[in-house]
C-alpha cells in the first residue's frame, strides 16, 4: 500500500551561524532510514550559513535578492530573486528573528542541500534526499504553500511523458513538482511558531536518487517559457 | 510529536456514473478514524456525476468550462474556469477515460465535498473532512502540482495574522493554505496511472472542522486582488 509518513522533529535548539545542520538533524531525529527525505526550513539553512543582516534597511536588504520586480501593490513587492524565484520580499524574513534583524534566503539553495545531504550520509551510512523549504504566494490563490528551494537527492519533478493510464491513454501533460509538494507536506506538520524547522519524510524512496540530480533550480521556469511575463 | 500520515487506497474499481463514492471509499479503507481527512481526486468526482461527455469537439467543452482565457500558447490554453480556478484546459480531462470520452470538473466541488462528507460522516459515524483535489499548474514553476477544488469540513487558509514567532514577531503575512497542501501531500501516494482516486491524511485532526466551512472556493483569489491580471 502506498503510504507516507510526515514527522516534524523535536527540540531543536535555536541555530546559530556555523551551526552544524547535519548534527541538529540527526540529534532530534530517533532514526534516518535508507530513502528518507528530509526537509529543511531555508531560514535555518540560513542562519547556519550567517546570512542574518543586521542595522540594514529592509528595502536594501531586499534590493540586493531581487532580479525584477515582478508585481508591487503598496508596501508588497512580489520579485524575482537571484535564484529565480518569485516570491514577496525576495524571501528576506523578519519573522522568527531577534527584532532589527533580517535573513535572506541562501545564496545557493542547491548547494546546500547537497552539502547538508552529504553530511547527514556520512553521519547515518544510508541514502537520504534533501530538501530545503521556503512559502511561496501563488497569483491567483489565497495563502501560500511551501516549495521547494532547495533539491540533493531528490527528483525534483517526475516527467509522466511516455507512460499510459489504465485506458492506454498516454499521460503526455503531467509532471508532478514532486519536491515541491514534498515541501508541502511538511509545512503541514512544521509549525513556524513552534521551532519545527526540519521534518523526515518516509515512503518516497522511489524518489531518493544516488546522484544529487538537477536541484530545485530546475523546477524555475526558465523567463523565455512564462507565458505571464510582465510586458508580454 | 507532529506526525501525518497518507494513505493511498488501493483496490478501488472503476468509477461509474451513479456510484456512491462514500460507499467505494469506506469498502477501500480500512477504517476511518474522527479527525482523517479523505482526498479524492476530481475525475471521480465528475466520473460519479455523471460529468463525462462522448463525441464533442475538445474545444467546445474546454469554452463551455471558460470564463476567460488567461494564456494561449499553440494548443495551450490556461483558462479561468466557472469556479474561478486558472486551470490548464479548463481541467477538462481525456486521460484515465475511453477513446473519445472527455471529463469535464465536476459543476460544484464545495457541494460534491459537502455530500460526500454526509454520507461518509453517516456510514462511519465520525467526523471526517473532505478534499476534492485536482492538478495546476504555475506561472513561474515547471510541473504541476494538486490543489484543492473543493473542501468541506477542512480549514482551507490557516491565517497566522496576530500570532507570534518565539521571538514575539507577529507572523502577520503568513496564510498557509493548508487544503492545498494536504491535496498536494495526498498527490504523492496517490500514483494516477494504478488507479487510486483515494488517499486517507491522518493526523491532521486541529484542520478538521464541525461545520463544512468556507470550501476551496474561499482560496480562488478574487479578481480585483490578483496583481498579475491581463490587462492590468
Amino acid at each position: 500500500m502506498a503510504r507516507m509518513t510526515v514527522t516534524a522533529l523535536e527540540g531543536v535548539p535555536e541555530v546559530e551561524p556555523g551551526d552544524d545542520l547535519a548534527t541538529l538533524l540527526v540529534d532530534a531525529a530517533s532514526e534516518l532510514l535508507d530513502g528518507d527525505i528530509v526537509v529543511v526550513a531555508s531560514k535555518v539553512v540560513s542562519k547556519a550559513e550567517g546570512r542574518a543582516v543586521r542595522g540594514r534597511r529592509r528595502d536594501d536588504v531586499i534590493a540586493e535578492e531581487t532580479i525584477d520586480v515582478v508585481a508591487r501593490r503598496g508596501d508588497l513587492q512580489i520579485v524575482r530573486t537571484r535564484h529565480g524565484l518569485v516570491l514577496a520580499a525576495a524571501g528576506v524574513d523578519s519573522s522568527n528573528v531577534e527584532p532589527g534583524v533580517l535573513l535572506p534566503l541562501p545564496l545557493d539553495p542547491d548547494a546546500s542541500a547537497s552539502a547538508l545531504r552529504a553530511r547527514l550520509q556520512a553521519l547515518c551510512g544510508v541514502g537520504i534526499g534533501v530538501v530545503i523549504s521556503d512559502t511561496a504566494g501563488r497569483p491567483w490563490r489565497v495563502g501560500q504553500t511551501d516549495i521547494a528551494i532547495g533539491a540533493a537527492g531528490v527528483t525534483p519533478v517526475v516527467d509522466l511523458a511516455g507512460t499510459v493510464d489504465r485506458q492506454g491513454n498516454e499521460l503526455h501533460v503531467t509532471a508532478p513538482a514532486v519536491a515541491d509538494e514534498v515541501a508541502a507536506a511538511a509545512q503541514l506538520v512544521m509549525s513556524k511558531a513552534a521551532g519545527t524547522p526540519f521534518a523526515v519524510v518516509r515512503g518516497l524512496s522511489h524518489l531518493v536518487i544516488a546522484p544529487d540530480g538537477p536541484g530545485a533550480r530546475s523546477i524555475v521556469r526558465r523567463a523565455e517559457d512564462d507565458l505571464f511575463r510582465s510586458g508580454s
